[in-house]
């Protein structure tokens, strides 16, 4: 896959500080939850907004990471922390409010996320794989640091990495037959918000193995 | 150590890619025993066969690692994962299913992952370690993501690392000396598979700081 | 940043490889605490006193990373973990001594850590976090892996990863301006280690969202 195929670099990067910066809120609202300090706002703020990306760079051998060598990646999660530390808002909003910037940070990650392993010469399959990791591995990091049971694998969770998936995908394919453009990322972000969104509200699921689990309850 | 040191890279990569399904059903039953869904299934899947082998070629520098260059090692999984789900059998058989399978894994990564760091050009006790990291990484990260305590710790658990280091002890000293072959890699597979099995089977335990532990319980 | 701009490469082998070995004991300390077998000491001393230098390399491009390039890497938490095996002490002594060995190896990595991401070519701020990310890295790894709530989070501990900040800023300022010496950096050990210590002793805490927590109690 070509750079050149990317039809918009500058897009991609405010796709991607936006996700951390959304990812970044989510951490330290966790945090606060939690009880940590300003230091456990702040490592859970770096974590859940940059883990993702940070293990993605690695895998496609952009050394340093995107998150050491340009200087917002760092000053973004600290400025989300220091909102997230003086304007965390009533106890009750803070679950939902967690959820809809976490939405919102899976859909920028999926798209800027997987545009960059194309960028990097992944296949399709790979790419979409890359950019799902850099969406929820963040999470997944936050999850097991702070030791909640990670919101990626609960069965009694709805679906979080689905639309996730299947956005990476539509960007993988797009951009592999030339007919993306930014309209379509864009496009791609809303619709993997608004379909997490929708399986918070209605409460949809992923199957699981059905047979066993009945026999376990 | 020159590649051609390795006399079998077609067996090497069977090698790897048998650890990896064996692995992926061990992590996928996992995730079934725990009521994970159809997500969880993958991602444990993807955790436990991909996790070890990923973090040996980011720490040698192959970029992008194994599982993100040759689509067999996503495809693996996947259909591991499918296998596990429609086919997990009766729950009284996945414990020890799951112990079955991660005992193969051991042993066939324990050979292909000290094979590969010999490759790219660490030492034998460098590759000792780096292979028994591909062979008991997965496992290690499929239960901190699980939530589980991790076997490779637990002091009642029976002996995981142990015969897997021994295993990745022979191949590294072989390969150095020149007397490694084919018969001897197979070998060291069916030699750790057989050991975990016998420790499981006669409840072998490796020594734990005794006095301590008289003390306070 | 030069390399010829750290004035005294020996000296930062040296504080690294002390912090190896503080770290190694506090990690295999931790480790008979929760009754962990040879291997979980072992493991947990590799984990501490390796993981964070291991990302730290991995992020700043050093392939293979210092710990698997120099067996000396190896050796020392070996022979820590042996330490530990044979010595660990009256368990009454275990976690301030854990503590003790822990506050040490954060003032030598939170040096040495630094350092060297400066000498990759990392700007002032990113070294400071990378250096950080070295001293409070490996101890994050052993609590996820042991399944201790991370003493980096902990809204009841006392400052862990502040002293460590500050003083990888010590560094990273009196390099970039050309003031750096060995005596700076024997300094910034010695205080990282003293404020930790005094921290411990006197209770000193970092705040937390108070209005939020007072709230929850």
């Amino acid at each position: 896959m070509d750079p050149s195929l990317v039809p918009d670099p500058a897009l991609q990067v405010a796709l991607d500080l936006m996700g951390v910066a959304t990812f970044a809120v989510s951490g330290g609202l966790m945090a606060v939850r939690k009880g940590f300090d300003v230091v456990g706002i702040l490592v859970l703020a770096f974590l859940t907004s940059l883990g993702g990306g940070l293990v993605r760079d690695l895998v496609i051998g952009e050394v340093p990471p995107a998150a050491f060598a340009d200087t917002s990646y760092l000053l973004v999660p600290i400025a989300a922390a220091a909102v997230v530390f003086v304007a965390h808002g009533p106890l009750s909003r803070l679950r939902r409010g967690a959820l809809l910037f976490d939405a919102i940070g899976l859909g920028l990650f999926a798209v800027s996320g997987t545009l960059k392993a194309l960028e990097f010469g992944l296949g399709p399959l790979q790419a979409s794989f890359m950019g799902s990791l850099t969406a929820v591995g963040g999470g997944l990091l936050r999850d097991v640091v702070a030791r909640e049971t990670p919101v990626l694998l609960r069965a009694d969770a709805t679906m979080y990495s689905v639309p996730t998936f299947v956005g990476a995908g539509v960007v993988a394919v797009t951009v592999t037959s030339d007919l993306y453009s930014s309209a379509i990322g864009i496009g791609v972000v809303v619709g993997v918000v608004a379909w997490r969104l929708a399986a918070l509200r209605f409460g949809w699921h992923a199957p699981t193995a059905l047979r066993l689990r009945r026999r376990t309850s």
